[in-house]
C-alpha cells in the first residue's frame, strides 16, 4: 500500500478478524488485532505507520477507517489468503479472553518487512507477536528514541530465551501482572519489575486490568528506597464493560502517541503519556472492536485526561500538623 | 479499666491473640485483633477508646503498650476464661487468611457496653464483629458526627438482614472489593458501590489489598458521569510483606485517626483520610502482629504520606496540545 514518508510512530503486530462475546452482547467479524487497536489509539497523538499482514479478504471500509484516521499502511502487505481470524467470548467478570477457534491464515508467514521510509522512525511499538519477529524489528529501524514491546503468556512459557533477547533491548517493556510474575517467577511485583529491570530496559510498565497500571523506572530523578521510581495510575470507573478485546493495545497506543507528539522521553512525561493510554484504554472497552476509539473526539479524550487528574486528586498536608497527641 | 473522659474515636472489636505463619516466618502469641490494629492506627492522630474484651491471661505489656499509646482502655472488659485466639497461616500471595485454629473464648459472650463517657464521641469505628453488637454500639451513642463499620464475609453470608441495618445505619462503610461483590450480587464494583450507596451510607470504601482502595461518595461536590465522587489510592510498593494479618483495620484506623485530628468530614478531606490509612496499612504488613505500628513516629507517617503523593502525582495538560495531527 502507499506510503507518507516516515511516521513517528512504527506499529507492529497483528492485524485480525474477530468474533466477539461478552456478557454486553455480541460483535461477529469486527475488526481486531493488536497492531489495529495500538495503531488507531496512537493516530489520535501522532503520525502512525502500521506494519502487519491482512488477506484479500480484509474489508476495504477497514482501510478506508485506519487512513481517515491518517494511519500509514505502506508497511501492510495483502496475502494470498483469509485473514488472521480469533473468535472467543469472556464471562461476568471480563478478566480473561475464552479462545474458541484461532485460525491463523496469511498471519502464520508473516514476516515483518518495514518500508524504507520507516527505518528511521523514533518511535516503535512492537505488539504481542512471536519474539522472533520483534527482534526482526528492531534489527530494521535505526537508532530509535524510544522503543517498546508488549509479549502474551504464550511467549513467555514457548520462547522464553528470545522474548528475553527483546526484553534486553527495548526500552519499555509492557506486560500485565500475571506475565510479570510468570516471567520473572517472583510473586512480589516489585521485585518482578527489578528483575526485568535489570535485564535491561529503563521501564516496565505492568497492566492491571481494572486495577490500573503501575510503571516502575531506573535511572529517574525519584527513585526512593525501592532504587527506582513508581507510578500508579488508576483505571477509569464504568459501570459497564462491552468488550476488553484491544485494551492493552490501545493503552500502549495511547502512551507511545503521546511520547511521539511530545517527543519528551522523561520518566514525568511517561507517567503521563501512561495517563493517556489508560484514557484510550478506558474507551476502548465502552463498545465492541475498534468502534468507540475509531470515533473519538479530541475533546473527549482531553475531557477523560481531566476525570484522571481528579479521580487520584488528594491535598498535601501542607504545614497542617495531623500526626501527634490531638490538642483539644 | 481506668479511663481518661470522652474520646474523640471509639473503636469496638475483637482483641485476639495471634498465632501466624506466612512465608516470612512465624509469630506465635503476638496482638491481634481488628480492635486493636484498629485503635494503634488511629492512636497516632487523635485520643482514641477502645471496647472490646480480654481474658484473664491477656498480657500486661499489652496493656501497657497500648495505653503508652494513649489509648482509653475504659471500654475493655476483663473476663474469667481465655482471650480470642486465631491461628493461622498465609501461602505467598499474601492474598487469603488460611484459618487452622479459633478459639472464641471470652469473645463468644462479648457484649459491648460504652462507658457513660464514651457515648458522646464523635467518631465510631465498628470493626468485624457480629453486626447485631455493631448496631447495639450504634444504640449507645448521642449523635456521633461519623460512624463507619468494616465486616467480613462470614456475616454476609450469614446475617445479611443483620448487616444490612448497620449498612443503613453508618455514614461509611468498608469493605472489601470480594465481600462488596457477595454482598450485592453486582461483579462491577460501580453497580456493587451504587447499591450500596442506595442503602444510606454516604460513602463507601472499598479495599482491594495490593491494589489499593477506592471510595464513592454520594452528594460531593464533583459526581462525575457516575453520579458519585470516585477517588482511587494506590498501595505502597514493597518488595516484601511480612504479615498482612490488621492491615485492613489499620487502614481504617488511619482514616478515622485523621478524620478526628482535622473535624473535617469533607469528601475531600476524606480523601487524605484514605491516604493516612493506606500508609498506616503499608507499615502494618512491614512486621508481624502490631510490632512496626506500634513503634512508628510522626516523621515516619509524614514521609510515607508525602511518598503517596509522589506516586500518583502527573502533571496537567495545561495548554499543551497534545492530541491532534501532530505537527513534528
Amino acid at each position: 500500500m502507499n506510503g507518507n514518508g516516515t511516521p513517528q510512530v512504527v506499529t507492529v503486530g497483528s492485524m485480525a478478524i474477530d468474533s466477539i462475546r461478552t456478557p454486553a452482547g455480541e460483535a461477529p467479524n469486527c475488526l481486531g488485532g493488536a497492531a489495529v487497536h495500538g495503531s488507531l489509539a496512537a493516530s489520535f497523538f501522532a503520525r502512525v505507520g502500521l506494519v502487519g499482514v491482512v488477506g484479500r479478504d480484509y474489508p476495504n471500509e477497514a482501510i478506508s477507517m485506519l487512513e481517515g484516521r491518517g494511519i500509514d499502511l505502506a508497511g501492510v502487505q495483502r496475502a494470498e489468503g483469509e485473514t488472521f481470524f480469533w473468535k472467543g467470548y469472556y464471562e461476568y467478570d471480563m478478566g480473561e479472553a475464552h479462545s474458541e477457534e484461532t485460525r491463523l491464515n496469511v498471519f502464520a508467514d508473516f514476516q515483518p518487512q518495514l518500508p524504507e521510509a520507516y527505518r528511521s522512525a523514533p518511535y516503535v511499538f512492537l505488539a504481542n507477536i512471536h519474539p522472533a519477529l520483534q527482534l526482526s524489528v528492531l534489527e530494521q529501524v535505526e537508532k530509535p528514541r524510544l522503543t517498546m514491546a508488549d509479549t502474551m503468556n504464550f511467549w513467555i512459557s514457548g520462547e522464553k530465551d528470545a522474548l528475553t533477547e527483546v526484553v534486553k533491548r527495548v526500552d519499555v517493556f509492557f506486560v500485565n501482572d500475571a506475565e510479570a510474575r510468570q516471567y520473572t517467577g517472583a510473586m512480589n511485583l516489585v521485585q518482578a519489575a527489578r528483575d526485568i529491570l535489570d535485564l535491561g530496559p529503563r521501564s516496565v510498565i505492568i497492566k492491571k486490568g481494572a486495577h490500573g497500571a503501575v510503571m516502575f523506572t531506573r535511572d529517574a530523578d525519584d527513585e526512593g528506597p525501592l532504587g527506582m521510581s513508581y507510578f500508579s495510575a488508576p483505571s477509569f470507573p464504568l459501570s459497564a464493560l462491552t468488550d476488553p478485546t484491544g485494551a492493552g493495545d490501545s493503552f500502549a497506543g495511547g502512551f507511545i502517541g503521546h511520547i511521539a507528539r511530545t517527543g519528551d522521553i522523561s520518566e514525568a512525561n511517561m507517567r503521563r503519556a501512561i495517563i493517556h493510554g489508560s484514557v484510550m484504554a478506558s474507551f476502548n472497552v465502552e463498545d465492541f472492536s475498534v468502534r468507540r476509539v475509531s470515533r473519538l473526539t479530541p475533546d473527549e479524550i482531553r475531557a477523560r485526561y481531566r476525570a484522571f487528574q481528579r479521580i487520584v486528586h488528594f491535598e498535601a498536608l501542607e504545614d497542617l500538623e495531623v500526626v501527634g497527641p490531638a490538642s483539644d
